[in-house]
């Protein structure tokens, strides 16, 4: 009996709370968002649909403030009126900040633009827009592209290449390659080039004409001079937490064996429980509750999201947007791991042989570049923080102690593969940097490049990540860098022997 | 009180609707396949479950027609009486042109096939059946097998081999390995080399002992004759649309360093919010209506279904099993990336060295074989059309460009590849083409054809799923395309010297 | 009207059922347990809400005992009287043995371990256990490192190495990073080197100091002597069946190029439906009925669970935890593949070349060490009589033909690769065998080394597991094979022309 009244008291609830979500979610659509809408439905129903399972779409930024502090997904301490009563539609964001817009344009009497920024995003997420301005991902263009050496790998692998008189040469550039190559995850500098006027299903209209368009890059250069863009996460139009809080975004940039993060993740023992229970989980929960909303960690869980304990209460971790909060090291991206940078803005870096990098060539940091001991301590701890809530003291010292481990193990071996290479330029097998030569563009040379640039940061990843079964061994890791390292010294020894019974009959 | 209203009419309904399908759905099996259930219930509980959940258990083909157009799944104008009214069973496939059938056998009192071909299905799905015999698909078996120059390639990849006196030798040819390796994909020649009797549960009975078989290439030649095997993709016994649209299925053949086709999807935007979000669409509907059954395309969408607005209402894609008809290039299974092919049968093309390719080594196509401009241009609009539903003009076209420039890019350093494999045939370095030997079966050879087969693929499937991530790169992409590249020369280099430093001595 | 009525009684069932769950499975749990609980609730709140979600935290084993026979999770025959009427908690679990546990301490009043050990699980699971003591798997840390060629191996991988006077020498060793690289996976040895005193949340508290800490590896040898970690696939704190049945789990240790197991399984039509359709599947049935709860088999499906027919009457496959039940080769960890060995201790093994290997260098096994072919053939019959409820005899007799093939041919090759490094050796181009020396740790010896370990692996997985698509060819499969027999032939060729123009000289 007691039962059947529960059953009526859930059913009445069930209505009454129905018809209160109806009335409060009821979208309040700007009239430009709309007259946009009107249009592009027919022509663009997939971004519609899209924007509309939008949470964009159905809350205000006025509703959005007003919740709780650790509910809240926004960040804004003021906001231009006509923004605060409407929900978040095309306008909204197309429309922001057109007079630094260099590809601002008209469009049926309205000024918009093509590009959403982080800066536009920091209308109503300002907190996250700084904290991301200062991670390296800002400037992933940046770092790479005014980068000497970088530059040099970057032409290795891009540029066009002719055989002539038996010998590879590199020749002339690619932009629309490197786009698509190193550019698509680093992001391109847009620029505007011009505008064309084009035939659309309602008639003529101008548009501006992009140099490096379309892009997504965590370190693209938009054309209001910011850096950045949120949709390489928070995917367009629906801008979903769930997916940005699943590790296959993160995967987009992060598989490859120069960064293998997510290939280490999906066969480490979270990976498998997050594979295999995933379905269970809430994604779309602000905060996130640990044990509640999900058992074990993604990607996002220990470098971004707001984690909070079962009962929402307690907070077990603050949501940054500037991932190397808790990062200690900087793993991958130079020959050496080394503590991570203390400036995002690596343009202005030299070691002491003058090459643009914050690490010797023998392995030791450059002190001036990247952060003290004690700040690697500290976010260490703030790291360990997160781990601790499921696991012991002694297992989350017996982890890092690993990577430490790890970290010196893979830096030494790599130092001894710079040393044969460096014997090759010395005795002139190869050219490098003694030569003042690309250190990329030799068979040798890209030999001791993967022994850094993917065996080395395979090995690193599979240690940092708790277990990356083979990734530190037979799958790009130690069995393939000490292979390579045996390889190095033997095409070494065969040149000396060739020299030798070169020079003898001469 | 209007929502307790509303509550009942939705009880109501539900038992109205859950009744009148109830008496719609009532299965009609034949009493041939009544039988064969009988029996295989015991001994195939496998078999007899997956069937149970296939739309084939639960409609007839009269039921089946009379849908509305676009919803439709069947495309026959007439059908034989006694398949109409009954459900797809196992007797209504496996009785189906006995008469073609060499695989066809006598079977407690029926005359039965082993293996439905694509002739069989096309007795419902005609057009389906008839579209895709128009694919490359179809002939993956002939224009594999019966291509001399791939011959070669699947000797020294399957055969036996020996060493003897210093040197590797091709030896005899392992056709139990091929069925499993190059033709598991490809499609076996399924051949009946008699019958047998066999000790069954049920006694005494007599089978066709098949050659080649068990296989679902696609390319398969059956033993009616005909070409293909829709199981490939439409998966026994359930035939389950959504395993089609899926691209699980897809990886089965399309995962591999010679066609990553799956791997970049996976890294891929689209393949991201599809990895995150499949679980709230819908896979099942016909039509499959953008924004509405789903968001973002697996790999049928663009390819192969039907696809409608969100209303279900304006046609954006027509169904088409022969996928050819959006693709203006073909990207792999050729050196060089080239315009699609007129004819899916390559049996008697050559180019100009006399070699059975529709491309001459130097990277031109052989314009005779290979599609028009203009349908190239008409094949790239039937593409765009669909990507136009979420992107916006510029987005779509700066991707098309980037396409078109990495064919170019990579087709260029194939040939620089070609020039200096070339150099070792004509000094003996290696005995190929000039030799008339076997262009596979050396290290130089090998690494020559790694440098298309791999990594120029690799990169332009990157480049034409607009975004894979690191596979343009650093996984199987540029980075190790331009490294075979300075191997390669720097071989040649070294032969070279020690021929000098040999000839000098004598 | 039927309808409702029936709706009624559906209703009251309901609640009749809920009712009457609720009153069964209100959780007994020990004072013990409840004060571990009552301060780890604060601390690890993730391993509380873990274990809360456990099958351990909502029934007695005194209730899992009374099941009927096919749905037992548990074996024991008796237990003792104060585990029977409580929940599995923390104390049931981690207070077991402790006579026999290094790594018991006091802590807050209770003598408790750090690790449960199989040993402990076989109170509840003694079968389990026993079977698991079986397998290969639980002598893989001792198989590893007693044996004295995978331990050089093991230091070729993992040691630190320099370069100095122009050579590679191997140094020392690192015992983090074999925990972390080989014992990942094979487990480590859990040594207890002393107690400590560490401040916690709540004051000072005396933990053991732990090497070899943390580890799940599945041969890991424990405090207490045991081999083994069930929460290798058990995942501790849920010990979810689900995990363990889906191939998440197995890809831990099983996706890397040596044997890639998941991979094979993802492309296969098994792991393609698996894929597709495991949203519609039951893993938490036992038994697990075929057709009804699944309709493609997982690794847990053919390896290790208890499979019945679709209406749970039947038994299909006995659960076994003694994976090799049904395992008539083993394809890898040798050279070459050979019958399973009769032990799973592999400590006192020798061929007759005195290397510690169940095989001759030539590929014929030692028969003292393996299964009779009368063995072979029961327990691929067992195996068959899984694959039979999905196919037909023909199609699976078919398919364990090509294995035996692929076993055959890998193995040839295998043998042709031996005979080329042999020659370096014999040539001393290589220091190995003869020389008695380290023999993974040239060039030559590795490229030796990944024509087994790596390719002829795959090529074999690819067959075993029907379909594997490239991973048989392409993706680590007979091409690379085949190039590194080209690779070996022509170097080997090389160095004796260099001998030859040296000693000419000379």
């Amino acid at each position: 009996m007691r039962h059947l009244i529960i059953l009526s008291l859930l059913i009445i609830s069930l209505i009454t709370t129905s018809h209160s979500l109806y009335v409060k979610n009821e979208p309040k659509i700007s009239n430009e968002t709309q007259e946009c809408i009107d249009c592009h439905t027919a022509i663009h129903p997939g971004i519609v649909s899209s924007w509309e399972k939008s949470r964009h779409s159905k809350i205000t930024p006025a509703e959005a403030i007003k919740k709780e502090a650790l509910e809240r997904r926004v960040s804004f301490s003021s906001l231009e009126e006509r923004l605060k009563n409407v929900v978040v539609g095309c306008y909204e964001c197309h429309s922001l900040n057109t007079e630094n817009h260099k590809d601002a344009f008209e469009h049926y009497g309205y000024k918009i633009n093509v590009i959403v920024s982080p800066n536009d995003c920091a209308v109503c997420h300002p907190v996250e827009a700084e904290q991301y301005s200062k991670n390296l991902m800002a400037f992933a263009h940046t770092n790479l592209v005014e980068n000497k050496l970088y530059r040099d790998l970057m032409k290795s692998v891009n540029n066009p290449h002719t055989f002539e008189k038996g010998r590879i040469e590199i020749k002339g550039n690619n932009k629309l390659t490197e786009y698509e190559s190193c550019l698509y995850c680093h992001g391109t500098k847009i620029e505007v080039k011009g505008f064309e006027t084009r035939e659309t299903q309602l008639g003529e209209a101008i548009f501006p004409i992009l140099e490096g368009w379309p892009n997504q890059g965590v370190g693209r250069i938009n054309p209001d001079g910011s850096r950045g863009s949120c949709s390489a996460c928070h995917t367009r139009h629906e801008f979903s937490i769930e997916v940005a809080r699943k590790p296959y975004t993160c995967a987009e940039c992060h598989k490859g064996p120069d960064v293998p993060a997510f290939k280490v993740y999906e066969v480490s023992k979270h990976g498998n429980i997050f594979s295999s229970e995933y379905h269970k989980y809430n994604f779309d929960e602000v905060p996130w509750k640990i044990g509640k909303d999900f058992s074990v960690p993604t990607c996002a869980t220990c470098h971004v999201s707001l984690i909070t304990s079962p009962d929402g209460k307690e907070v077990i971790a603050e949501r940054t947007h500037q991932m190397n909060d808790r990062l200690s090291w900087r793993l991958f991206g130079v020959p050496y791991a080394q503590p991570h940078p203390i400036k995002p803005d690596l343009s202005d870096v030299k070691n002491s042989a003058g090459l643009p990098l914050i690490v010797e060539l023998t392995g030791e940091p450059v002190r001036q570049f990247v952060i003290s001991k004690d700040e690697q301590r500290k976010r260490n701890q703030a790291m360990k923080n997160i781990c601790n809530n499921c696991h012991s003291v002694s297992w989350v010292n017996g982890h890092f102690e690993r990577l430490e481990n790890t970290i010196k193990e893979t830096n030494s071996l790599t130092l001894e593969a710079t040393k044969i290479l460096t014997e090759f330029w010395k005795n002139g097998f190869a050219k490098g940097l003694p030569q003042n030569q690309n250190i990329f563009d030799e068979k040798i040379e890209r030999v001791w490049t993967s022994i850094w640039l993917m065996y080395a940061n395979s090995t690193r990843f599979a240690s940092a990540m708790a277990g990356g079964g083979d990734y530190g061994v037979f799958a790009d890791g130690r069995y393939q860098l000490t292979e390579k390292l045996y390889e190095m010294s033997e095409m070494l020894e065969m040149k000396k022997k060739m020299k030798k019974s070169q020079s003898n009959k001469d």
